[in-house]
């Protein structure tokens, strides 16, 4: 029985350049820089990663990239889901035999199936890997995959060995624990809503693969690691570091770009983004940019004086940090 | 000035066969039997067809197998979003020098992008392509355009010639008319909604595209060619013949599997649709398959003997419908 | 068996003076200037008139002050829903001993009940009244009625002989005409929302309770009468100066602040309504209404110069109320 | 400085006799046992207190029955929404005279009013009353109050104290913690969704207004008194267990019913409530007894054993407790 996936999996952001081509030295030196920092995991093609926005080809070589650059000092959880069953049952088995840890597939988007049909996708696909396979729940955008369904798939189907949660949704994590591990000790549980990744932690989620921590993979992996050894209060005082960040990032532009942002704060220029934006918008994501510097720097150092932490510094950052995110915010006109 | 696209246009299924690959030969014939019994147009690519369940390189020889067939006897209106703004634009040139009247682009999907990014998202696309572009807004599905949007995206881009609305929402429909139709007259409004056909076209709707139309086109023209002429009561005789089979065929297994299962009451065996369907849906669409023939032939037959309708005719077919109609319903156990 | 309540039925606003009191007297005049505007019935209690904002005390004496003040000049339907069922039911038959036509009732609100509830509710409520009873269904406010609930109460329930359905959801209005009117041919049809009227009317609804019908009672009768005389283009025209009238009135402050706004367009001081306001939304209030009076007036006057109404003048003034309306919308700062 | 509303406060259930009326002495029996069994308040006139289906005047009565019975032994926050701004701030002052800790007002329902809508009621009532003030917000039942509301409240009105949020979304709680407890550390944090309440006091929260401490106050307790002693893992075991009987005892009939019904396993026959249930859901009720009579007691012995738990333990229960569950909901069929 193989090891549960666990820690920090960064989805990362796809590097582009200046003409909106997938720009492999860059995204080569990103994944090392976040192997350096500590991730537990890469998570290509993940929604951080504009999946849909890349076409098949190039979602494929992304993979291969990350995989090669990698050289096995990290797993890596690949996003597999192509445009039908087939498509998808392809990718996972190129994908398993690059040498991912396993697939990650979210449910159909566009059309919102029913129950029925999110779990016959699933289980065709299933059926036919040859790769260990995660669960993508992200009921914001795509078809909602029910507690029911995550059950009844991991009591059918060795290959699904986890399920990535982008819902937020804590209680439905605990029904889900409640009712797997019992059956399927091995089985992961991943969040990827950063606003509640310590919360997650501590009822019982295994790990997280969350946008924040392409940018401070420092302050997530120290959450992580506070949770795992009991210092609650420790991660909780970094969770209220974390929570004004993915806030700022996340409103700014089109997702991911505030995310492209905060790289670019520490010293990344993955590119613009494959959504077009407005003047308007272009205008806001630069005029944030200062903010959004001093809250990663700030957010990013955090953890190197975590040791000396008391109640008292507790607030004060939070404060700092809050009124930083206020004038974001006011600038943004929101 | 060119003429507003109009009529009856409809999303053609895409035939597949039993290995679930286009089915070129069985396309040619639908094509062929749809433009025989009157439809104003053909709509490949769209949400009825799958689009999003195709690869790039298939949805494109839908296309052509369209065109091809179709030889200039009615307008063509090709489903042409791609992965991204820059492989949208490609596919919207490719189909305009295939021949196509315009293409339909459905909003960003997936991620649910802002108004200023729908808006900058369309504009890229308009600013660049050499074929007409009607745009397509269906909230449940993909991100929302919203009436200003559209209002904009008119009154600055000439080759956005028309929209495709699903929302079935009348009061937008007339808040577009009012805005639009002074400043371009040739500006086309078509509705997707078929619950809502008739009186989307008295209140001003120029057509429809509208996945019935692929099972009973006799009856999405004659509520078309009815509102024309001014016979609003035959028109919603046949409205309200059209709501109940559109109830059964969209609560059948999978959108568009109950469509799927419509043409075969005509003769067409169009294979078993790209979703894959639990043991328990396939059961459900088999069994609903005889209701399904009875409604759609009611349907077909209604407008031979349109001419002689009265008050009382009136009620006893939307009676006998419905009891059909809630026998499907109680059938498949909701 | 009793005849349809139709026509336009106005969900009056309840005055009120300085102290927040109901003003009686001008509640008098107010319903005299209605009847003789030609209204074709009145709605004390409904949503417009803000009932759950009145006391019980004060919604029993509201409807006494309407009763007495129509002296059977035209039907009045009373809004009746109290704290639960038993209260419910003995308004009901206080207002049926006033003399009312019918008594409405909205869903119970607050919690959100089941399909199962919302029937239990009704039904308890049918069983025990000795006066005739209107379903209010409004799932935006309130516990949504479904199709097959309204189906089984109008099979079940003499007393039930009518919906006012305020979802503006028109396929769901033809399901319950189809469904019921083969039953029930007494059974009556209203529409609360006035965006959707002529759609409503023409689809076939027996009438209106619309709230924009207490500051332009002449505009929505011409609607109402249009269709029943078969002028669906004039109505429509109409419909189209109703539109924007009805989305300026329903933006400003809180509802129904703007169409307090807009009665004092016609000369009535119907006092400040029972939602505190802030003070910048008491500014936006006092903004807009030069601008709510301009198109008040201009819709009032429609109807004068219908008869000899073209096809060019339909444009005209829809483009000045647009104008306007965009010139409110700018102001109110959306 | 006063301190803060803390611990778990009992929205107690209002008993009713077989006539449906108030049922004194068994109120006055349930609250002596919710404070005999360790509650920290009692919070009458909640949401499972049934506020909106009682009179006016019968809400007054439940008050003072309970502050009556409880003669000072735990503090009483109580529900004082009326049908607008004035007749709340009468029951505030009414309340705050009868010796209530508290009050807690529901933002405006039915209405769904805007962010400024909502600041301007609850300011208006905060400027006038002599009594302290929780907002309660509940998305799901009444106009939400957005973070910014609540932090504007909180700075500008001292008499504003608390917050009781039954939204369950941590994120929002984290953002407003942050914002508030620097400013305003004696402002309370309450939360009322069961299904999280571990996790929102871990993250911060002060305490909990939970349903399910009216049937097992000492599981609540339990939950509440280890977060507070940092036995966060056998916080966490509790939660494990009080997730499923929450579950159980919401999805039975209308709510509160299924809390009725809980309320009976542990000897309590609190009467029927006032939502009329149909036959089907009266026999559902009535067959899930059993399973609920199972799932309480364990849940109530739970604490008992709970000195000697350990990480085996954890796993057996949940399992038990959710075969029964998953018994509960086949047999109503959903």
């Amino acid at each position: 029985m193989s090891e549960r996936i666990s820690g920090i999996l960064t989805p990362n952001i796809t590097p582009v350049d200046a003409l909106g081509r997938v720009d492999e030295d860059t995204l080569r030196g990103y994944v090392d820089w976040l192997i350096e920092r500590g991730v537990d995991g890469l998570y290509p093609n993940g929604s951080t990663g504009e999946f849909v926005r890349f076409t098949a080809d190039e979602r494929r070589r992304i993979v291969q990239i990350v995989v090669d650059q990698t050289r096995g000092r990290v797993p890596i959880l690949a996003g597999a889901a192509e445009a039908n069953a087939k498509e998808t049952i392809a990718a996972c088995d190129a994908y398993g035999e690059m040498g991912v840890r396993a697939v990650a597939i979210v449910a159909p988007f566009y059309y919102r199936l029913s129950e029925q049909g999110v779990y016959a996708y699933f289980r065709e696909i299933a059926d036919a890997v040859s790769v260990d396979v995660t669960l993508y729940n992200i009921p914001l955008f795509a078809s909602p995959i029910e507690v029911g369904t995550v059950v009844r798939l991991a009591s059918e189907c060795p290959r699904v060995i986890g399920i990535k949660d982008s819902s937020g949704d804590l209680p439905n994590m605990m029904r889900m624990i409640s009712q797997i591990r019992p059956m399927r000790p091995e089985f992961s549980f991943l969040t990827g809503w950063d606003a509640s990744l310590a919360p997650m932690l501590i009822i019982g989620a295994d790990g997280g693969t969350n946008a924040t921590s392409g940018v401070v993979p420092e302050l997530t992996r120290a959450i992580h690691r506070n949770v795992q050894s009991g210092n609650i209060d420790e991660a909780m005082r970094l969770q209220f570091q974390l929570l004004p960040l993915f806030d700022a990032l996340i409103s700014v532009g089109e997702f991911p770009e505030g995310f492209r942002a905060g790289a670019r704060s520490r010293g990344w220029n993955l590119g613009a983004g494959r959504a077009p934006l407005s003047d308007r918008q272009r205008d806001m994501v630069a005029a944030a940019q200062r903010e959004i510097d001093a809250l990663v720097n700030e957010a990013a150092h955090l953890t190197d004086a975590s040791s000396n932490a008391s109640g008292d510094t507790l607030t004060m950052p939070t404060q700092t940090i809050e009124q930083i995110v206020q004038k974001v915010m006011r600038q943004l006109g929101r």
